[in-house]
């Protein structure tokens, strides 16, 4: 096979890999959306919907090996072949916490609490704006913008703290909403998580364009010294 | 290459992924006793260590992407060079766990907060018990000690919850204990999700066993309908 060859079925493998992060932007939305409508029907959906997500992975790890083992890929392409294997690990488990929100939307069922929906709906947003722009990135080899991304995680982190305290609050007014507050802070983390697993994406983009693997660590997660 | 020659190297692979898992047992537990004692110094020789862990897994993906674009390993051969992947991605991340506990360590300072230690340590623990198991059982590739580890996960998850509530009644009762009771609350999660990612370590001892990829989840985390 030629190198134009092997080229063409990594794009292949890439198309699909966006496909995967699409399907993903999509039951992290409906997830929230079904959190705010409180819309148990909508949630088992993406729950089930899952099942295509791992899927589409195991298909694309799939292919990526056979490549592997077939073309004996060498340095920038071996290299890129392994980010595909690790960013579509990653999308997957975003897809995770998409199922586990739509879980805790079940879960919560039309018990009376307060949801703070505005603050999860921005940490939403936001997860999901680093990820479109993070595939973007890895798609076309970006490293400045791949190095950029993971700073933004500081911000999901302070509505994460901002989500936090105020479900503390619920459950201090009214011991009584300590379960399902326990389990809004369930939604809060996952969206957390997402943008957590952003940064390991960005750090595979910067891997392929340099040879070298560096952890990024926003700012604010560094050790205090 | 013969086969048994690339045996003989995923062995070694194989041998360099359990010096792996042991590290990150030593790392989950000298940050555990950093937090029993609160020893700074102690958490942060935990928080730096982590960079070896992360180094030995960039070595061991080096070591099978070479091997598979070299040796063109089809089938079970393939199979299993793609779950040290994946597995020693897993292992570095429980790494990244136990940093985080450090890191708590050292942030808490010596804030007069009194800490659920021992259900942190049962959590840690188990988490690891769990840990060792599931690298051995992936080792001998053992498929049905692999589906039953995953089961134990629910006990993490009581004392987890556990946690939890001791922690809420500590915001509760007094709210200046609200960010340090937080900061606790990482400590537990980290363990949760140590215990989640041994999981997906068996869900790939079966991949390798069976050639079939099945999603577990223990019988708690499924979605009540």
């Amino acid at each position: 096979m030629s190198r134009e060859n092997l080229m063409l079925q990594i794009h292949q493998i890439q198309d699909e890999m966006l496909v995967m992060g699409s399907l993903v932007e999509q039951a992290t939305m409906q997830s929230i959306e079904s959190l705010k409508k409180r819309d148990i029907k909508m949630a088992v959906e993406v729950y089930n919907a899952d099942r295509k997500i791992n899927e589409k992975r195991y298909a694309i790890e799939n292919s990526v090996l056979i490549l592997i083992a077939t073309q004996q890929p060498l340095a920038h392409d071996l290299r890129l072949l392994a980010a595909l294997l690790e960013v579509s690990a990653e999308i997957e488990r975003m897809g995770d916490y998409a199922k586990g929100i739509a879980k805790v939307v079940v879960n919560l069922g039309d018990f009376d609490i307060p949801v703070p929906i505005k603050e999860i709906d921005q940490m939403a947003t936001l997860a999901l704006s680093m990820l479109h722009r993070a595939l973007g990135a890895f798609i076309i080899e970006d490293g400045e913008t791949a190095k950029s991304i993971p700073a933004e995680d500081d911000k999901v982190d302070e509505m994460y703290n901002k989500v936090q305290r105020l479900l503390v609050n619920l459950m201090i007014e009214k011991p009584q909403n300590i379960d399902h507050a326990n389990l809004l802070m369930w939604v809060a983390h996952n969206l957390e998580r997402m943008a957590d697993r952003v940064s390991n994406i960005c750090e595979r983009t910067i891997f392929v364009t340099t040879g070298e693997l560096v952890e990024i660590e926003s700012k604010k997660k560094e050790i205090k010294l």
